[in-house]
């Protein structure tokens, strides 16, 4: 190969623009790690670089975070976890977070990874002037250092892929919620984020599971139902669903609620239905889509309420993401979620089916021979 | 003595009226004890019921709901946690809360007892047409079963009545933070609560405490000084305070906060002060102060920000606190935050003195004889 | 009905004897409920009463702690824990632990519920001179404040009774190991106890679950594969076992074990298999079977161990139990554990064939026309 | 400095010898950072290495492990965790654990950062054939990397030093130990670390600290009660321990025991100190002292205890103990602990006086011109 083909996103004239651009095959640095793309995801996040809506995005950037692919070239000795050594051919995903510093603040007396300031992320906060550190292009370049993972060998890439980067954050979400056996956890949002939280909500022993879309975006609520959900409420009103979570749990709300719909006033929503002592996770409000009104007396503090932020991921809930992927891949059928695969030709569909929700996850596929892995 | 004189909150016309009524002394049932009341205190939700301002509040009211006491009888055996029994002339005080009725879903199930439907308050939500059951009276009821607690020799009632509601209530709210050892703890109010919860933060560790009084109200920011605060704030605008506490932090913000204002616009500013990965305890919003801004994203889900919601006090707060007390008695000095004794007929100016923080704590004394016990 | 049969096991010149007895129909006190037994579990603690090796047995006793019944008379309302009232004819089941006092210090300070000194057990710490406290009776006794749960219209009694009090002592201790998702748990023993471990390892989001049963009890381990464990290990030396699970890990240990085998050399082995930083959960020693060697500097301190006692359930525990049984009935099939139903008269061969693990769980039924229920 | 004078424990014949060698002045690569010592400890762990009880240790040894240095030279910028670079004359420590790789499953998957295979020991696990690696030497090589701290301009060498290994030890001790407001804490041993969890456990909010020393060393109860100990137990036999512990604490023992003896035996007779539910942690078993009878039923299992063990420190220890030190230099005097500081000539009476517990803490001071700093 000699020319490396990679979608682009540029800003020209203050206009985003998405465009195939070619570059040379890099020559690989010791310990570095060459990846030939077999799949890479189409996230919301890649709708909000297209619309310029993440500050700092440092165009020209070639999106895709979560990816998975064939090793092609290693530069050296790269050893997984374990201590045992990656080989050319190995099909493996990575961690997008890199360079976390485990010498700052953050990182060593705060323990919180996913705030180290020089923490980059590949396909969002690279730029394509730096290499090919994005996922929609053929090749992946992986510097030293970044955490690569073999998939099992009965995990296939498109199952994976379709978790995408919503089921390791998903993973991250549930932890921090600690929800106890029995509860009833309500989960907002039936995106790929919200579908894996009620995935994993299920996995860790919840009592009843509840996905709420008030889009009444159908295919969702089905799917939802199709994993297992307990029940799905479409109602259009606040007023609506939070009485539908009320009636299912004897009027005393949820033991814990998972936000995992970016809207903003989902928040205020998610206290009413949480009830009191529960635990409510903030994991969905990804990009800053404005201000909501909260009543700090009757849904905080007389309520005793548990409120999380979760932001990003780190090595282990990819890791963990993983092996229960491997584990449950027959049960909960995440394959099921990828609508359609978009070549790199038909980045921009793929971008507009994402946004107008007609699918629930978009794939790409850089490499054509390498589709049906 | 044949007759009780106890302070009366009544409305009439809708209007809150304070007046000292005669009451028979009453005949104890089976496991009841009669309190002669040495202190009582004013605290801010007296204030509240003198306004009005607590929903379903039984009027007429008899308030006072910390209180310490001598035993002037006991009808039968009862005993205390170690299976004591207490004695005629005992010097005790009890907890509030009565009626948790330990067979209820959030007694049993949630184990969150402070939500209890069952739960009655003395001096809150008991009626005084139910008897002697708040502390503004020359006697105090305790029914059978009420958890009554024996102050130890060397802890003076008007050390413990100093410390009042406010000191348990900061127990639990910083034992909700988790402080670890070296945090930055910020207190948002320096009222009764918020020195407390100063103190308490002093003993869990903090590696330095920093009480915010927006309404530069100096005798308390100096009693926080005194009591060990390493810094205070007194700013007037949410900007200053907010870049105060910055400075203090490597521009990191405060491990854990603690909002102890009663102010619903101090919520949003305890967010910004919190560092990324902080806590962020909400302890001081009793009543419904009405609504506030925040930004879900900003401010809680990149921050991963814990939040957590502290209301009300159970017999562990009371214990330990009690404990802690005795055995920090002379290092604190609660005595000081008391600026005045009030009689039975002086709860009228108390209030006001409360309510225009012309004084820190306001006790009633309703016996002049036990007054200098 | 004017005589009730029931099992006694009384203690004659220093010698335990098992015999049926006859007793009056009890009159119901104000709250009490009588309730006519449809099943109840035969588990190694009735051995060990039957071989007189617990402590201050009352003898003569009525065995049977776990049961459930049909409701044949209330005295008054009695009401669950939403505050619903219990009918004649409701199939139902109760926390065998009673009289826990919600008044000393256990109860209120260390909320250590299950060592509380007052607490009482229905069919191992009541005596038959106190009534139908068993359930190896035709009818059992419900003192006021008994806490009693309606079962699910969808579990049947033989489901529940299937568990028995291994299901929910298996829930407390898997939620005292708080295992995170992906953890390999271990679990040292295959009877109730352990095979309901498992179970609830799996709900809570193990990664791989290993049975191990060193008597090579191969029905044991067949049911441990059946409801899902990954691995199950038969060997009989310890360097087996252990060289097995190390194998299974990397050479690291279990993230989790869970010793579930009455047998104290467990400890040190399970202790051999954990990870460094893992956990230990101990919930089989449940007699007093001899002491053990175990190196504190190697097992413990330099490896980060962390361990935990589980001793008895609380009502929560048998709340979620029963909740996650309805749910999760005809994936586990907890009703296949039970090997034989005995009636009345055969409880002595039943004690035996639980003693010489013929079965996995032996079921009492005292009421033939009950037993189709 | 032409020549580095550094002592050095060696293997010859199977015999250990310590003895005064002569190094050449390093030369420094990128990132290094050159100490000239100011103070280096003895502690127990030298005494270990200087009997031949590490297995594995690489003699020849630079003992040494906790220092505090004046920086002499740095190549490059070096920078502390608040992005601020270290100068020529700052006086430091630093963490001397080194290369934990923050690559491996312990690293990564874990977060067992003390168990990471690669971790490597400044005076402990370097040899003195890979350079000036350990504190007893008048200078210290710190490869780049090496977490380095400045000490408050406030926090003297030698009240740093004072507190040694022993101080984040103790608070890595302390925090495991999870101490409620108002807990009773008993700390079995009171040397340099026995001493520390006393004085982090009075920091923590305990209720009353009570310290054992069954070998009546009078120095070191006393310098228990001076720092602040409620009750010290000299007694010689575990019954007479035992027995004051239980009469301190209404006859349930203590809510929290801290082992930090070295003594096997201690843990058995710390688990029958602590209290049903209590929290048992053991920091003491640094090497290995043979293994202990323990009963599972009795003191683990019905007793619902809680065990930890407690290894190694990480940055975040080192940190908060600093912060901490500096703190409370005043209340808590840790200069006190110092018998006697020792010449490089002396290191082998320094040995021995620490082994036969002359001294609380001995202190070598390699370069006398900086002795007084």
């Amino acid at each position: 190969m000699c020319k490396v083909k990679a979608v682009v996103m540029d800003k020209v004239n203050g206009e985003i623009k998405v465009e195939i651009r070619e570059f040379p095959e890099p020559t690989l640095e010791e310990g570095a790690v060459l990846l030939k793309t077999i799949f890479s995801e189409v996230c919301g996040t890649d709708v909000h670089l297209f619309h310029g809506q993440l500050a700092e995005a440092p165009y020209p950037i070639i999106p895709g975070h979560v990816n998975v692919g064939k090793i092609e070239n290693i530069n050296g000795c790269v050893l997984d976890v374990e201590g045992n050594p990656f080989k050319v051919g190995d099909v493996v995903t990575f961690l997008d977070a890199h360079e976390t510093c485990n010498k700052c603040w953050y990182c060593l007396v705060a323990k919180a990874t996913t705030r180290c300031p020089h923490r980059k992320v590949y396909g969002i906060t690279y730029s394509a002037n730096d290499g090919l550190l994005g996922g929609w292009s053929q090749l992946i370049y992986l510097k030293p250092g970044v955490k690569i993972i073999k998939l099992p060998q009965h995990l296939r890439p498109i199952d994976f892929i379709a978790g995408g980067c919503g089921a390791p954050i998903a993973l991250h979400a549930v932890e921090s919620a600690t929800i106890e056996f029995g509860d009833t956890v309500v989960v907002q949002g039936s995106g790929p984020v919200g579908l894996n939280v009620a995935i994993f909500a299920i996995l860790k022993g919840a009592g009843e599971v509840i996905v709420i879309d008030p889009c009444k975006n159908k295919n969702r609520l089905e799917m939802a139902q199709q994993i297992g959900a307990d029940h799905t409420i479409g109602d259009s009103t606040p007023e609506g669903r939070i009485g539908k979570v009320l009636k299912l749990t004897c009027n005393r709300g949820a033991d814990v609620t998972i936000e995992a719909s970016g809207n903003p006033k989902a928040v205020t929503e998610g206290m009413e239905m949480t009830r009191d002592n529960g635990t409510y996770v903030i994991v969905g409000q990804y990009t800053d889509a404005g201000d909501v009104y909260i009543n700090p007396h009757r849904q905080i503090n007389k309520k005793l309420l548990n409120i999380r932020g979760v932001w990003g991921i780190d090595y282990n809930h990819l890791y963990e993401t993983i092996r229960l992927m491997a584990k449950h891949k027959d049960r909960f059928c995440w394959g099921q979620f990828i609508s359609q695969i978009y070549s790199l030709d038909e980045t921009e569909t793929a971008l507009n089916d994402v946004e107008e929700l007609h699918v629930i996850k978009a794939v790409i596929a850089p490499n054509e021979d390498l589709c049906k892995t």
